[in-house]
């Protein structure tokens, strides 16, 4: 393995992670030498985006002289295509994933094993500022780990080191943080449709909603009719949402935990939106 | 009544909403002749911060001359407020809650109602701009919605005529919007402080979620496990969300209520987060 800064790194996957963490790589020096995808499209697209490297149709990288191989694969795929892998003794394998254990990659024969997990969403067709995503490494020992960060270091301002168990934790926030706020955005905007309003009705009052909920702890910035007890308002809301049972549910569970987690002495900071 | 653009306006309360509302109006060249509220510190507060503002201590207002007065204060007084208001005959008399309806200043005599509703949260500590903020009436007549509209222009470029219906259901979409998003953003902080994780780790992630949510249907760029129907992953994060059975059941409704809603074949954008 070369000791230096810049890596030879063969990216597995050609799907929106690897999309955007190749070009960040080539931006940080390290040399991305192949691109691996069971779709010959997907690989020779993302290929041709760098200057050196060759599309791979086969996951056998012994001969290519890798520091590292990044495996960006969708979370469901990533243990059948980590069996599959070839590389030489010691090279360094990580997946990206923010939900799967280090453990995982025992399967690549001779590998030392790493995470190496970006967390952000990505999408091929929206540019991304690499250096503010922040980058989670995870190895079994100290110099693995001390190598993932320094090429984490090398796009990232924010690298962290964390657990398997943590990360798991992690993903887990996320999903109430992203994928779940994103749901209730969406029925939001069926709510708006069906009152025949504007979509972007809302946009100011979410935005500010999301800004207060980044500044402080959510909790003691909660408002609307669950925190005020104002059972009125709840029960009116519950009668509106009968033609929607999943959502009628979904509003009273979500009330019901905002007045068990604050407290009904809590004071919630006053408004004129909820 | 005045028919020229500069109103002379009473605001009853001198809460958040009255403590932006009053400078916006001041700044748009009506005068704020009077604050009405039951507590002198407030009322004192908010008139200090004004040119020519009186704090008032008694709900009689019929000496003052006012064109229209705006009463601001939380949904649960809103009534018992306007029933002890004492108002010259003709007086546009309008509320600025969400959530209430048109007819409930009914009991104002002599007086003709109206809702001046602006759709935002509002701190003292914060600056806001009342020119984004979208502002939304109602009155029972077209000259009276004139003139809420004429006042609402001159302060916000989002003037909407809508009715009590409407605005209803608009206020019940802005729980699942602000007030449940809130919450939910409340326990990702919950999951993080247990793992030990910075606070701030998600927030990139958090932005561009809201961010792509609001440029495209939020159910059309829908990721995670949920979508994904990975039940792995769903069973796991039950499992891990055992002492919290609030939680447990949130993550389990929400996860259920994304896979209706998308539907099981739908393609949800590729991630790495999720």
């Amino acid at each position: 393995m070369q000791e230096n800064r810049s890596k030879r790194v063969i990216l597995v996957g050609a799907g929106n992670v690897a999309w955007h963490l190749a070009p960040a790589l080539t931006a940080a020096e390290h040399q991305v030498v192949a691109i691996y995808s069971r779709t010959p499209e997907q690989r020779e697209a993302l290929a041709s985006r760098l200057p050196h490297a060759t599309p791979l149709a086969t996951p056998d990288f012994r001969s290519l002289d890798a520091d590292l191989v990044l495996i960006a694969v969708p979370d469901a795929a990533l243990e059948a295509v980590a069996t599959q892998l070839q590389v030489n003794e010691g090279t360094l394998v990580a997946h990206t994933s923010g939900s799967q254990p280090l453990s995982l990659l025992g399967t690549v024969k001779g590998a030392r094993a790493g995470v190496f997990y970006p967390l952000q969403t990505f999408s091929k067709t929206k540019p991304v500022d690499f250096k503010t995503i922040p980058i989670l490494v995870e190895a079994q020992d100290e110099q693995t780990v001390a190598e993932l960060e320094l090429v984490a270091n090398s796009i990232s301002q924010q690298v962290h080191h964390v657990t398997s168990g943590s990360r798991k934790q992690l993903h887990l926030a996320a999903v109430f943080a992203c994928n779940f706020t994103n749901h209730l955005l969406g029925i939001t905007q069926e709510l708006l449709q069906q009152a025949k309003l504007p979509a972007d009705l809302l946009q100011p009052l979410i935005q500010e909603t999301i800004a207060k909920a980044l500044q402080q702890h959510p909790f003691n910035v909660q408002t609307g009719p669950a925190i005020r007890h104002d059972e009125n308002v709840v029960q009116e809301h519950l009668r509106m949402l009968q033609p929607e049972p999943l959502y009628q549910e979904l509003y009273l569970k979500l009330t019901r935990s905002i007045q068990a987690a604050s407290g009904p002495h809590k004071k919630a900071e006053e408004n004129n939106a909820g």
